[in-house]
C-alpha cells in the first residue's frame, strides 16, 4: 500500500489525531477595542448589509465571497475508497481545502453532504451559494455528477468545477500535449484509448476531442463505447457520438491495437505487457488509477511504452489535480469569471504544458511546488 | 445613527472594501514537501477518510467539525434592517464568525441561504451538518424560527442554537440577576413585563420564567399575551400559558403598572417617562432595541430609572450576545455537548453574572473584551 510509505495507518491517524482540524478560521481585520468592534460588527456592519441589500452582486468586493469556495461532496465516490459517504469524504475535502489556499490563497471550506439525492444536492448548493465565491464539487459519483455540475453552472452566477472530470481532464491534456512533443508525434493524430467512463473518464476523453484529438475511444466494463451500442445511459451515448470515429467495438485489447496512448481512469492492473506490445511505437501510458495503476511504470516500459505518468506522487510524471484546481479558482475569483467554460480548460491545459518547454519522458509536466503553476494557470484562465 | 460615531457610510464602506473579506482559511499543517502532501493529502487522507468511512463520530477528534461552527442565517430579520436577504445578512455573519475567532478560538464560517423557506432551511441544514461541529442560527425571523431551531435540533447531534433567541435571553438573565442586586429586590419576585413576542421577546421570557420569576407579561403588537387571547399562533399561545399568571389584558401602560422591570425588544421610542413613573419603586430599564432604544438612557432615568440598559456600545450596561455565544459553543465543543438545553442556558447566565461580584446602576455585566467572560461561560457550560 502506497500509504505505508509515510508510517502506516495508525501512525496517520495518530498524525491526524494530533493535528485536529487541519484548516482553521484567521481574522483580517483586528478587533482590539469597542471602535474595531463597532466598525467591523454591530453598528457599522448595518452599512454593509444595508449596502449589499440593495447591491447583492458588491458582496464580492465586501465580504468573504470575495475570495472563499466550497469544497462539496457527498461522499460518493472517495479517492479509491467508493462510496464511503460524507465523514468519510471530510478529511479530502478538508485536505484540498488546505491545498487552495497554501497554493492559490484561496479560502475553501469543506462541506460534506448528508445527502446523494441529485436534486437534494443541486437544491442544498443553491441554497448555500450566495456565500462563496466559486463551487468546487469533489468525489460525487457518474452518472449523477454531470447532471448536478451541469444544473448548478445553469443556475449560479459563481464558477462551478467538478474536480474529478475537469481538473483531471486538465492535467491529462497538458501532460499528453507535452508526452506527444517527447515521442515526436503530431498531438491531434494521436489515437487514444481511455479506460474508464466514469467522472473523469468522460470529461478526459471530451476534452481530448475539444483539443482536436480525432481518434479517441472510451471503454468501460462493457468495452468500447460506439454509436448505437445498446444499454448505455444518456451520457455514454453522448461520450459515443461525439468519439469512436471508427465504431470500433470490442474491447480494450482491440481499442489498442495501434493506438499511440493509453489512459486508465479504471482500476489497478487492467494493462498487460501484451496490450502495450500491440500499440502504435513509442506508445504513451497514463496509468492514472490511483493508489494501483493500471499497470507499475517498471512493467509499462519494459513492455516497450516510451512515456509513462501515473497518480502517484512516488514515480515520474505525476498527473495530479493540484496542478490545475488551485490555478483554476484562482483566476476565477480574480476574474470574477462565472463559468468554467471549455475554453478556460484549454487555455489552463496548453499553459500549464508549456511551463516545461523542452518535456522529457520523466519530465512531462512541471512540479507540485513550482510556484509558477498556479500564477500561469490563473493567468491564462477566461 | 449610531453608525455615524465611526465615520459615515461611506467610510464604513471604504473600509469593508478595502479589508474584503473579514475572514480567511489557515492551514494548521504545513505543505513543505512531497512527504507532507504525501501525508495531509493523497495517499494519506486515505488512512483517515476509511477510518472516518468506519467511524463517522471519529470526525470530531480528526478533521475541522473539531472545533468547526457553522452561522447560518436566511436573512429574514437582520439587525434593524428587516428582511434584507442572504446578501444583506452575510456581513452581518461574517462579523460573527470573526467574533467567534477572536473570542472563543471557534472555526466559524458564515453560510447564508438562498431560501426563506423554513422546511428548505431545516433540510440544507441538516444535509452540511456533517461537517460542522455546531451550528449558529442566526437573524431567522419569528415565528419560523422556532419551528427551524426545534427540527434541526431533535434532528442533530451537535449543538444547535439560534442566537437571536437564546443569546438574547442569556445575557438579558445575567443582566437582570444583578440588576435585581443593585435595587435590592428579590430576584423571583420581580414583576417583568417584556414589549415584544418576536425571537428574543420569546426567549427571554421563557428563560425568566426558567430561572424562577413568576411574574412575566410578554406583549405584542396587540397587547399582552394571555391564555385564551384570540389570534395567537401556537407559539404565542403556548407563551401565554407559561407566563401573565394574572391573565392581565391591555397595552403596555397596563403591563408596566407596578411593574418592577421593562424589557423592550420591540422598536424605539415605545417607551415613555409616563410608563416609568407608573412603574414600582427603582425601576429596572432594559430598553434594547437596537440601534434605537425603546427610550435613551438619559431620558429614562430622567423619568426616575435605577438601573437602564441598552444594546449600545455608547452607553453603560450593554446587553451585547457577545457575552454569551463565543463561550456557548467554545464550551459545547470542548465538551461534545450535543444539545444546548435550558439548564445550559441558566448555567451560562448565571456564571456570567456572577462575573461582576458587586454590580452598579452602571456596571451590571462584564466588559466585551473582559477575558475571563468566555472561559467562564465555556467552563459552565453544560
Amino acid at each position: 500500500m502506497a500509504t505505508k510509505k509515510k508510517g502506516g495507518k495508525q501512525e496517520i491517524l495518530g498524525a491526524y489525531k494530533r493535528a485536529g482540524a487541519r484548516i482553521e478560521t484567521k481574522g483580517r481585520v483586528k478587533l482590539r477595542n469597542r471602535a474595531d468592534l463597532a466598525l467591523w460588527y454591530t453598528p457599522g456592519v448595518g452599512a454593509a448589509s444595508a449596502h449589499l441589500a440593495a447591491h447583492p452582486k458588491d458582496a464580492r468586493h465586501l465580504s468573504v465571497k470575495k475570495n472563499s469556495v466550497a469544497v462539496i461532496s457527498d461522499g460518493s465516490a472517495v479517492l479509491g475508497l467508493g462510496n464511503i459517504g460524507p465523514y468519510g469524504a471530510l478529511p479530502v475535502m478538508e485536505g484540498k481545502a488546505l491545498i487552495f489556499k497554501d497554493m492559490a490563497g484561496v479560502d475553501a471550506w469543506p462541506i460534506v453532504l448528508d445527502t446523494q439525492d441529485p436534486d437534494e444536492i443541486v437544491r442544498t448548493v443553491l441554497a448555500i451559494a450566495p456565500s462563496f465565491g466559486g463551487i468546487n464539487l469533489e468525489d460525487i459519483k457518474a452518472p449523477e455528477c454531470f447532471a448536478i455540475e451541469q444544473k448548478l453552472a445553469d443556475a449560479l452566477d459563481i464558477p462551478v468545477m467538478h474536480d474529478d472530470q475537469h481538473g483531471t481532464a486538465i492535467v491529462v491534456l497538458a501532460g499528453l500535449i507535452n508526452a506527444a512533443k517527447v515521442v515526436k508525434k503530431p498531438f491531434k493524430k494521436l489515437r487514444v484509448a481511455v479506460s474508464g467512463a466514469g467522472a473523469a473518464g468522460t470529461a478526459v476523453a471530451k476534452l481530448l476531442v475539444s483539443a482536436g484529438i480525432k481518434d479517441v475511444i472510451v471503454l468501460d466494463r462493457s468495452g468500447a463505447l460506439y454509436a448505437g451500442r445498446s444499454g448505455m445511459n444518456g451520457y455514454k451515448a453522448a461520450l459515443a457520438a461525439m468519439t469512436n470515429p471508427r465504431k470500433l467495438q470490442g474491447g480494450l485489447a482491440d481499442a489498442l491495437a495501434g493506438a499511440d496512448v493509453f489512459i486508465g481512469l479504471s482500476g489497478k492492473g487492467l494493462l498487460t505487457a501484451g496490450h502495450i506490445h500491440a500499440m502504435a511505437e513509442k506508445p504513451i501510458i497514463f496509468a492514472l488509477a490511483n493508489p494501483e495503476p493500471e499497470i507499475l511504470p517498471d512493467a509499462a516500459h519494459a513492455a516497450g511504452a516510451a512515456v509513462v505518468a501515473t497518480g502517484r506522487s512516488d514515480f515520474p510524471n505525476q498527473i495530479n489535480n493540484a496542478l490545475v484546481f488551485p490555478g483554476i479558482f484562482r483566476g476565477a475569483l480574480d476574474k470574477n469569471l462565472k463559468k468554467i467554460t471549455e475554453k478556460t480548460k484549454l487555455r489552463a491545459a496548453h499553459t500549464l504544458a508549456a511551463l516545461v518547454p523542452v518535456p522529457k519522458a520523466t519530465k512531462l509536466l512541471p512540479d507540485i511546488f513550482d510556484r509558477r503553476v498556479v500564477l500561469a494557470v490563473a493567468k491564462a484562465v477566461q
